[in-house]
């Protein structure tokens, strides 16, 4: 809560806190509008995502962890689209609580997400929630002149393929909620788990790799098994080995102490890995590439005929349908 | 309220409601980003505001004017800059109890809205916000490379101008929460009022007017006086002739009937008129080329040396500041 001395005016806070992250075009954040100039030969590529206190994240978590997150869901957008990050726009809806201990927090965790990711902030606006904390972001990124990787353009045949671990941002969530099975787990894995539902990797290094070989990709934001439903359909199903799924140690443990945990890893959010297509004779060049980015890739299903949910082959051979589909928000 | 039926899914909210608007780049809302690219030779022009039911609008007005205000505070931004419209990106922050109804016409609203600036939806995000309605605007326009009108490069001689009429969104704000003047004003004067707090109009006719002469403008948005503050600074004051600041037939009525009504008409918001600095010897022209658009446009005083706020000339001969400067929403 505000200790009572005067709060600062919008143009105040915005010189203090905004216009040290603020990039070329922005002109130091003292108009009303930024300019932004793709390379030649390039597209510019847009994406949207707010996130609100108590339901995207708990209003306590780390501000500058927020400010992660908020621009993390949108980088893995742009990562997942084969795009490079060129800048941002913050929308900050502020409950009547705020604190300038947070803001400054949450800036200065937002200007090294930013600079790790080379993408600036461009503007923003800053109003009254009346409610809850929302923070949008609409990240700018860009592609060669027709090159982003859409998402429903897969083939059957095409290998599915995803990057990192799946789940842990969701058991991270739920071990902050329920934690019941939490004691067999270690605090390293603990830690690892909270870590990853807080701090979203958008694996930006994947993005050339992507625009080289994938028919289609996406980013993984509100679960494995519905997300890969969106891609898909038209004709088009999949197939999915269970046992080729990459999980952490983490999930590892998790999942051998509690085998309902299943659901959650594959139908909770907030992994933010890549879920891509790759035609079959460009598997190989495709890990190959994606290995040397120091990003684990790994095949886990394939693109079939069919209509319906994608399947699950599971460990005792069964066939599974998750049709819960995927995590909403909304 | 909502009455009981289930909700549909996002994804059918989208198909329904959102596709519709959906412009070229967007993939028909199908994806999780969009693409745009500036006209050759152009730099795209970016600009972000949020308005908040009960902050920015009272959550019963109606749907397409709540709708309409959102995407106009935007693109009178554009305007301002010297920009054209190309597209938008929209957050709809929903409250718990959205009604599929509302949606409806909200989104019919801003489809109408959109088709006027030749603004497409490229893509969007819709979140619970848990607390009132939040809608984010991001609209993209573009200018010949390097065109973009700034807000805070006028010079000491240049004329001041405006376009419209002045203080007519404030006094239709203050008509609906305390009308004890509006006896003063006769129906049609009372719908104006009410309309201009509502519907803004972007002056998107006046841009490449802008881009010709201009050195420097903005969009009159929280008020005239903090506005005009804002644009000058660093040895430039301005001196404003009051009697020739543009008023309505109704704002000029309230203001005989109260004169006091002069500080909401030069510090109320939601004008969305356009304030620019014009070098002297191409006065004439500007506001030749302005009156061609059919927008009223009007000197009204300079840029002069000095510092502090802006100094108004009244009729009665005294010069007076506007100390409580522009209206915050935050």
């Amino acid at each position: 809560m505000y200790g009572g001395a005067p709060r600062p005016r919008e143009d105040e806070l915005i010189a203090r806190y905004f216009a040290p992250l603020a990039g070329p075009g922005a002109d130091g954040m003292r108009d009303d509008a930024a300019t932004l100039t793709p390379s030649p030969g390039c597209d510019l590529v847009l994406t949207t995502d707010a996130i609100v206190a108590g339901v995207h994240y708990f209003p306590d978590d780390p501000p500058a962890s927020i400010a992660r997150k908020a621009l993390g869901v949108n980088l893995s957008d742009i990562a997942a689209k084969g795009a490079v990050p060129r800048g941002f726009l913050l929308t900050l809806a502020l409950p009547d609580d705020w604190t300038e201990a947070w803001l400054a927090a949450f800036t200065a965790g937002l200007g090294e997400a930013a600079r790790e990711a080379g993408c600036p902030l461009l503007g923003g606006d800053t109003v009254r929630s009346g409610g809850p904390a929302l923070i949008g972001v609409t990240v700018f990124g860009e592609v060669p002149r027709g090159g982003i990787v859409r998402r429903t353009t897969a083939r059957i045949g095409d290998r599915l393929c995803v990057s990192g671990t799946l789940g842990d941002g969701a058991l991270g969530l739920l071990l902050r909620r329920q934690p019941a099975w939490a004691s067999a787990l270690d605090g390293a894995m603990r830690d690892h788990l909270a870590d990853r539902y807080w701090h979203p990797r958008p694996r930006l290094a994947l993005a050339p790799v992507l625009r080289r070989h994938a028919s289609a990709s996406m980013d993984v934001s509100d679960g494995f098994a519905g997300d890969l439903a969106k891609m898909l359909g038209d004709g088009r199903g999949a197939l999915i080995d269970v046992q080729a799924l990459p999980l952490s140690p983490a999930a590892t443990a998790a999942l051998a102490a509690e085998p309902g945990l299943i659901t959650p890893i594959l139908t909770g959010g907030d992994d933010y890995e890549i879920l891509c297509a790759v035609p079959p004779e460009r598997l190989d060049a495709f890990l190959a590439e994606a290995d040397a980015t120091g990003i684990p890739m790994r095949a886990v299903g394939s693109v079939i005929a069919g209509e319906g949910p994608p399947a699950f082959a599971m460990r005792d051979g069964t066939r599974h349908v998750f049709a819960a589909g995927s995590f909403s928000h909304f």
